[in-house]
């Protein structure tokens, strides 16, 4: 029920190391760490002995040993040692998971491992782009399902709502200037631009401004839960600007709750802590408002699970993406009925235990 | 699994007002509130457009507005505004509970709107009336499904057990003078007259009896869980009576959890606030121990879910009350199924979308 | 989903008197208390009236009374008064299960009560031997599944990783000095014994050990979970041995729950309080350390459910055990298809309600 050809985020880089990490991702269960060359490893976090948690384990050189009897495992999933025993047969093998560290980020991804190409991780420029602050990562846990924070990130509407006292977009405004929706490929973008504005105060400061300005957000969605929104607000003279960029990973970790990380950038003041600091308060406040929202509207479906939602004008981004997942979902389960019959194929051609190549994903 | 059609309490009158309230009866999300004039309104907690609890939403004038995106929704669930849109579908709509206040208490009727009666909401005149105190109202949350506590009151024959050290009723007296039970119709009334006895001491004040007295107590009870019992204690002379009436009504939240509003009313001291003091304690005690024993019976039965019930003799309420809500449930059943076969027949005929209007309940 | 036809434990002989007791053993919740002439009695929690919990209820004579209406039963299950009336059904009577002190312990027969044969209860005369200290019981609560335990008694190769800092075997001496697995029948035994080498310093002071020692394990498993340890150190001159036995008894409470009785005995300085103690925290430790890994690999095993364990070669005596487990599971389902197909046959021959006196186990 996830989408399995993508890179997920995993973890905050500082996060793994050579203490492992045991983590659900799309409801499987992983450990991760890092090799003695500091590359990150993500395997199946259940030891194919006796199904311990190899999370509670430690490392010997590039290898995790269960917790349990000493099994071991290098950073590949491969059995390199079994107790008591010289022979170890191919069962003993565990599912690993391609893992690159990126943007500070650890990506897993959760799909054939064959398929992986580090070229698909998502591009977040500004997180390692000397001039922009990029210091404020958030994570959250979320009990809802991580669609709920997707179609929340895809649409603007509830802002004037949610966040009248944070964000406080005044529910006029966004019906003056709506929001413009296109969808290009498997990407959904909106944009709202309100021109000829004046600053917020806290803005005019920040950006120096004298007169009016231009404000404008645009938000990216890419599959499979990826939004990159950016706030700006430009001189309409053309002498400066102030800009955020605040990436979403809602990650589904199981059918109905979520790993949620939030990494906000910006490109002014960037060597101003107490500002920083001060943003990242103001994020904290804006999140828990949508956190309490997209949980209160899973208790509702759990209660009342025969319902579905109703598209309005203003969700025309949001269906375009669930359109878009709904495609990808076919797309895989396709690909994943191909496979099984060509396993089933190879198994009656031949009698052997070519079984275990069969693809488990 | 809950009948339908009946007038279940949703809340106390005072519970309800310009601030929503969220409460789920017969396992339906419901949202509660006032209108300007102070009519209660009682609407599907779940926004049509995104599923969002309308509790945590604000009333404007005599809408409600979904805290999520703006929907709004007048008392009676009809959709009245969609931001950023003039059309209204007839999906936007949600359902509307016919609501009515009466002694105190807003009632809902979960059945088809059209068949709602307030004749039909069962008669308390002394929860209005000022000869009598009805200050005492209690609410528990209780871990049973609300027919456990309907078994309960309709059966005296634990009061000599589980409330041996409050109501103290003395197991011998119990079997001297045995309960008299009448069906009539859908009306059960199980009553036991102890005559000729000494008051209780405290009686004995309340009443400024001289001589000995009758102990009676009637309990009648009305499908799908209202129960009101009378206790009196009235001296032979015909000089005078105390009288308490305690209304309860075990309602069903869900499958295993009910609301239990328990009212105490009495007809002597009525404005004795200490005494009142008192007797709301008193029933704190008494109801405690009942909740006790009825979570206790849900967790075996929970456990031991083969199992049935065995009725004995003095069960004869109970088991005829229990005929009755079988033939209540089948009847909705059979009604249930005439509405679907019209609605699909109706169906055939038209290929227009009049899928709407067909019943939902 | 539990071998039926095996003696359990329930509890330990001193924690049943004559306040009634209420256990769940192998998905059944029982009510264990004991007759006026301490005889320990077992029989289902669950009166055959409402479903209330007899443990909530008080004894009359060797009669326990339910605490919601007084119905009374004797200590064979049968009901022995229904209030308010004169004839007992026979649906009126409740389950029974035969229950033996031995041990310091009380064994329940959870199988047809006609099978149940004390002889069949498994010996542990060490616990009553005035040679031996037998003062030490621990009783832990663990959210896991029993079998869980049990293959982890079965299987010594753990020793060196999860009790690497209590217990303390070293992984080279493990390897050095295989397990034998021996089975017999339905029980196996695994053996380790590590010739001449040093005692540890504690034990060669409670030994008097002068020179060095022969360290032998060996661990008893039988059917269906009780194991018994032996760890002793025996000098080579024959001039003397320190010994410990421990019994571990893992009893299914629920599928995914167990009560763990575990039971430590010495043969040295029996009479040595301060030992007593220090040795008894010791293996609360090892314990813990014990049921921290099995509770893990129970999430673990819940999270990814469709995988399956992996022999290796060190699990020969799990394996075998295992499948004496599953050869007594599938012989009570033959036998229960037996019993329902005699039943069905005695039913169909005569018309009257003989259903009763069918076995419901």
């Amino acid at each position: 029920m996830f989408l399995k050809n993508h890179w997920y985020i995993a973890a905050r880089a500082g996060e793994i190391g050579r203490a492992p990490l045991g983590r659900v991702i799309c409801g499987v269960p992983l450990v991760l760490f890092r090799t003695e060359a500091g590359a990150p490893a993500a395997l199946s976090n259940v030891c194919s002995h006796r199904r311990a948690p190899l999370d509670k384990g430690k490392l010997a050189g590039d290898a995790i040993v269960c917790p349990y009897h000493g099994m071991r495992f290098d950073a590949g999933g491969r059995c390199v040692r079994i107790p008591g025993q010289e022979t170890i047969p191919a069962e003993a093998h565990i599912d690993a998971f391609p893992a690159v560290e990126r943007w500070d980020l650890v990506w897993v991804w959760m799909g054939a491992p064959g398929a992986a190409d580090p070229a698909a991780i998502p591009a977040r420029p500004w997180r390692a782009d000397p001039a922009w602050n990029a210091e404020s990562t958030h994570y959250y846990h979320v009990k809802a399902s991580h669609l709920l924070m997707t179609d929340n990130l895809l649409d603007l509407g509830h802002v004037a709502y949610i966040h009248a006292d944070t964000i406080g977009f005044d529910a006029a405004v966004l019906e003056k200037d709506p929001l413009v929706t296109e969808v290009d490929g498997e990407r959904v973008r909106n944009t709202r631009i309100v021109e000829n504005i004046e600053p917020a105060p806290a803005v005019k400061g920040w950006g120096g401004f004298t007169g009016r300005v231009d404000r404008v957000s645009i938000s990216d969605w890419t599959p499979p839960c990826y939004t990159a929104i950016q706030f700006a607000n430009r001189s309409r003279s053309g002498e400066g600007a102030v800009e955020f960029r605040i990436d979403h990973f809602p990650t589904p970790e199981t059918d109905r709750t979520m790993h949620y990380w939030v990494l906000v950038s910006r490109n002014f003041r960037i060597g101003d802590a107490e500002l920083t600091r001060r943003i990242h308060a103001d994020n904290d406040r804006v999140a828990a408002q949508d956190i309490d929202i997209v949980e209160a509207q899973q208790r509702m479906i759990d209660l009342a699970p025969g319902r579905r939602d109703m598209p309005i004008r203003q969700d025309k981004g949001l269906v375009a993406a669930h359109r878009i997942l709904a495609r990808l979902a076919r797309a895989e389960a396709a690909a994943r009925r191909t496979r099984a019959a060509a396993a089933a194929r190879s198994l009656s051609r031949s009698a052997a235990g070519t079984r275990r190549a069969a693809p488990r994903r």
